[in-house]
């Protein structure tokens, strides 16, 4: 029989129970697959006395993640202790220092540190994967490094959120406002006591960052995403976006456009209008799903569950099979000196349309104020919604969706009506997704 | 620079064509992903004469298959003559019987013979690989093998063939029936001069076969596959399912479900509805999808484009590159001597529903007729729809849903009505597909 990989699993919590009891159940087929043996060897983790429910006795207890890290019968330690910095970073940098595999479901380590990662796996021969940091169980980081890797990726765009997709489609299913659905999905626990990293786009916007690096080969740049959550969104708006062919959805969209000087990034993670008939239109619920688009290929769709203990173990060990049979390859699909440093878009010459609602004075001559200015700026109207008068109390809406224009023009608009009296809040403007 | 990986192309159809076209237009970018060109060195094709839009002036043209697979300057060939036999198949067993690697997008051979050519593989050392196979470019044979490899997969299903979907889809949206939308298919270019193989369901099954070996980890067994096309599905079942929130599709399904000596194997391809719902029910034109279930990872969605020279190319590149990295791996995801030989499942003790329509006659008495053996086979009905009297001339429909119930009794009240007087044409039973 082969030697077994052996692995130390770093975090105990949900996701490392998880690989454990993935470890255990499938026990016969993942040695089948991997051609040899996967043994959790030992594990690191705050409470030792903490019950699991995975048998945790033929494991070594390391008493730091330093130890793990330095663990001479560890070959590949499973970084699952989450956090950009402190103890994960120096964990992930010293068991690919001393040569070791890493294999993480840390997405915001990788956004944040994954060059300087990738880098260090390279001069040490040590394998990094992360397919669990994108996605959960959806295996789309193997998909574009390698199931799509004959092709120019020309955007990558997705559902990467599941929390923001559950409140958006509950939204959608009951009417209720962002507030109620938030906090009833908190009771439920299908979203975090803290559920800002999930609903203000950052979640999304670590997993659009390395699936943009992995995609178009180049350096990661995640402070260069725009990131809008969706606490802005209002029952009223979806009901607008329905009446006009729409739902709302978070989606992180990555392009890659030609510049003078090479390849431009352009990453956004934004609600947007999408349209009925496009498949992101049909995911709804804690379901991601990840579009990218090839010069070949064409459009193609990964979707599945996001998060959650099965799925991301389902992606950790994938990654382990793939390691135990020396399926290593570059974590970005590049070497780290050829993954471009592409200059970051401007968006304002961008040509698309938008969803625009304001929060208007119930008085006459605001839609003749805001028309003004859209004509001013250069922004043609395509269709408007005005719900006659407020129902409670003062507050009107007007919705309205341009025709396809230059970025610049919407803004330039905004900036005419900034101030403006007819205007009672700043308004709220979504793209429409591009087809 | 490293050596380049050198093949040689038979068949230069819109695929073989394809290939050069995408080889030439990404040729840094394969390079790049491939860590080293990867160069077309020769070819074997009927004409030499022929303009086929890309530059073959480079190219040894090869007298014949058998010369190709001898060529000592080819590291792999690839294989795009198609057919389940004859030159396909010499070609491909004395490509690997030299120890050359074969990539080949021909799911007919892969169906029939893939159990014998990954066979010839192992003991030749010669990779096989065969992603174009499979739904053309959507990277699904290797998110099978090693995207969801950590996961007992429960069932693989999805659509299959794209002529089907488009004539369904089209069905749909026109009102139009199966033979007039075909022949204005067939017009367009959509579907081929003999459309057999994609409307009687047998491409969808060769491909079907294919993933459950791969998912499963069976030995391939296509004549295992139970087929009906999408012939007999008429305009107005289409509008009955629409009424009761359906709609229908050729959907291929692998079930593996415990057996007293093992795990036994249902392979399908049938029309099916599904509900409106389900993500299956929004791929429409001719768009493939396809679903695994794992015990972790949950359900996975893997959607594109299922033919065409662009993404075939995609596919047969991606296998390029992937030989290129050295990552060959087993075809079917295990060693042959490790692939299950799996039973086959008698499904009539499975629970399903049924939408079943009947042909019937324009008289009293049938529908307690048809009712009375439903009774009697233990049959219970969910809904029923009868539109009146017929609209022109005498036929009349009869549609319903049964509730969920065991195969065999559908089967038995059938058995009951066969020879029924009230009955003018043999009736047509859908499943709904199982959510």
């Amino acid at each position: 029989m082969a030697e077994p990989l052996r692995i130390g699993i770093a975090g105990l919590g949900t996701v490392g129970t998880g690989v454990l009891h993935l470890l255990e159940t499938n026990r016969a087929l993942v040695r089948a697959r991997a051609g040899r043996p996967i043994e959790a060897v030992a594990v690191s983790a705050r409470d030792r006395n903490k019950d699991r429910g995975v048998d945790l006795s033929g494991l070594r207890w390391a008493d730091s993640l330093h130890d793990l890290a330095a663990d001479k019968d560890c070959d590949v330690v499973v970084e699952l202790v989450g956090g950009s910095e402190g103890d994960a970073l120096d964990l992930a940098r010293s068991a690919l220092s001393a040569g070791k595999g890493l294999v993480t479901a840390n997405k915001a380590l990788i956004a944040h540190h994954g060059l300087e990662l990738a880098g260090l796996a390279e001069r040490h021969s040590a394998p990094l994967k992360f397919e669990a940091a994108v996605a959960g169980g959806i295996p789309v980081v193997a998909g574009l490094r390698e199931g799509a890797a004959a092709n120019a990726i020309e955007r990558i765009y997705g559902i990467l959120n599941g929390t923001s997709n559950y409140v958006l489609s509950e939204m959608e299913a009951s009417g209720a406002d962002f507030a109620d659905v938030l906090a009833e999905a908190q009771a439920k626990g299908y979203a975090e006591a803290d559920p800002a990293f999930d609903v203000d786009g950052t979640d999304a916007a670590h997993k659009l960052a390395i699936l943009a690096a992995i995609g178009f080969g180049a350096r990661i740049d995640f402070d260069g995403v725009a990131v809008s959550g969706i606490a802005e969104v209002r029952a009223s708006d979806i009901a607008h976006a329905r009446t006009l062919g729409f739902v709302i959805r978070l989606v992180g969209v990555a392009d890659c456009e030609a510049g003078p000087s090479g390849s431009r990034l352009l990453q956004r993670v934004r609600p947007c209008l999408v349209p009925d008939h496009h498949p992101l239109a049909h995911v709804t619920g804690a379901t991601n799903a990840v579009v990218a688009e090839g010069d070949f290929a064409g459009r193609l769709l990964f979707q599945g569950a996001g998060a959650g203990a099965g799925p991301t173990a389902s992606a950790v060990v994938a990654d382990l099979i793939d390691l135990a049979r020396g399926r290593t390859g570059h974590p970005f699909s590049l070497p780290v000196g050829e993954l471009a440093a592409m200059e970051r878009a401007d968006p304002g010459h961008r040509v698309g349309r938008d969803y625009i609602r304001f929060t208007v004075a119930d008085r006459p001559g605001v839609l003749a104020e805001i028309t003004a200015a859209m004509r001013d700026a250069g922004v043609s109207i395509e269709s408007l919604i005005q719900h006659g008068r407020a129902q409670d109390g003062g507050e009107v809406l007007v919705a309205m969706v341009t025709h396809e224009g230059e970025e610049r023009c919407v803004t330039r608009a905004l900036e005419l009506l900034s101030g403006a009296s007819s205007l009672t809040a700043a308004p709220l403007v979504l793209p429409i997704l591009r087809d």
